[in-house]
């Protein structure tokens, strides 16, 4: 099927962009987590989005979830790795290996306040990768490291261990890891990753590991590498007015646009993202 | 008093500014209706503003107005009628001849879509005004021509009556209309003002009058008139994506900074006008 818009994100900028698109008339991809955004949720008391007086995260959450579904709006739970510009149409890959197609792309991916590390950018794609699912067979044989940021990515150590020589496995979360394949856990902080043409080294404050591969698991992804040839602004996506990014039929809106990260700055420029995707669809037409 | 930051509008831009600001406990004077815009209350139905679906104008009106009443937000019933950049304050002169001092200004005036007429901009100042009240002496013994674009503004010609030696009154609406005074009523829609230094006359299709000065008094006025010095773009007020126009310490938001003109889009650009307001406020403690 192609999409006339994949909007990537459920927080309110992506929702808000949904809701906007749906009642335009546009066949949409919305990618995200069917609970919303973990930061609405969470959210204590919402005191300045108008309408709203004194709403609780949960609260807004319900609210806007409501919203969708009344509109018939669906959720499909992926984790997007890529979203390559192609021309005329954006192919969307996702970490379960699934490939979409759309005419424009909306990214309302929040914002992570992780940073890369040092030779994480330089890097990707010559040693450095997210997604085990997808690029694990380059690996046959050969020695990798996974960075995993929560329990749910040693079920890719494991996988990995199936297809690699030998796999280190570098939790970064307190909960204890045991594995029934041969991987070695290393219950260390990585610093910096290293090498010359590709990856050679994991390198950890006193210590380093020789290998062929680093694997950074993390729910988030750095917008230049979830788009390549996308312009940034430091962890930003640079957008005009218009929430138009550098790429044609790509827009960009919300947290991951820049501050101040506000639910109904996001909701506002969702629905700015939409109407500029529409513009975008009618004049490709 | 001197307030830290003027709103002038009471549209979902600037309430949402002024709710945003009031949180940040700031002290503001809010200037508009306060049956909050006709715009809003008119809408039938609104169906994409995020977590409120398929609300009613009216609906959206009063939960905005319960909003700001639940945090002790006042909306001051003037008309501006000029702002004023004094360096590191503001003087905002309302049509009832007020004048009030801020340090910043965020200008939520929304749309009109009417067009200054030919000459109306060029003999701003030279014959051409917009409040009877504030400019009526300096027009004793002379000609003038008031176009008015509501029956409330007959008031205006009356107490110009006293002053001027002759007024024309050109009512741009249907209802009758009749004075005690002595006022010639001409029922002709105007085509274009023009002079030389200043205004000589006001033009119709197939006539004109000799006048030293014309009056026009509509609701909304042109941002370029509103604010002396600020950059427009067509009707609507340059801004970047702080919400900062030409003018330091002066910010815009809503249908007045430009298309598309949406409730949310507006909402969400009044939280960044307020913080940006915010910062501008620190930055010049």
């Amino acid at each position: 099927m192609h999409y006339n818009v994949a909007v990537i994100g459920t927080g309110p900028a992506g929702l808000s962009a949904a809701i906007t698109l749906k009642i335009r008339n546009k066949e949409i991809l919305l990618l995200g987590n069917a609970g919303l955004s973990d930061k609405i949720s969470k959210a204590h008391l919402i005191r300045n989005y108008p309408g709203l007086p004194d709403v609780s995260g949960e609260e807004l959450a319900k609210n806007l979830k409501n919203h969708i579904d009344s509109l018939g709006i669906q959720i499909t739970e992926e984790l997007v790795s890529t979203v390559y510009a192609m021309g005329e149409m954006f192919s969307i890959q996702t970490k379960s290996n699934h490939i979409y197609e759309a005419k424009s792309v909306i990214l309302a991916t929040g914002i992570s306040f992780e940073k890369p590390y040092p030779g994480e950018e330089e890097f990707l794609g010559r040693g450095v990768s997210y997604c085990a699912t997808c690029d694990a067979l380059l690996y046959r044989d050969k020695t990798v490291a996974i960075i995993g940021t929560s329990p749910k990515e040693e079920a890719e150590a494991e996988f990995m261990a199936e297809i690699a020589k030998k796999v280190y496995y570098i939790p970064l979360y307190p909960e204890e890891v045991s594995f029934d394949k041969d991987i070695v856990v290393r219950k260390e902080k990585p610093v910096s990753i290293s090498g010359s043409i590709k990856v050679d080294k994991l390198i950890f404050e006193n210590d380093e590991l020789s290998v062929d591969g680093v694997f950074i698991l993390r729910d988030s992804v750095f917008p230049q590498s979830l788009v390549p040839g996308l312009t940034v602004d430091g962890n930003h996506i640079s957008v005009n007015r218009n929430m138009e990014t550098n790429l044609k039929g790509c827009f960009a809106c919300g947290d991951c646009t820049g501050t101040p990260y506000q639910y109904i700055k996001a909701a506002g420029e969702g629905n700015v993202a939409a109407l500029s995707a529409v513009s975008y669809l009618n004049a490709t037409k």
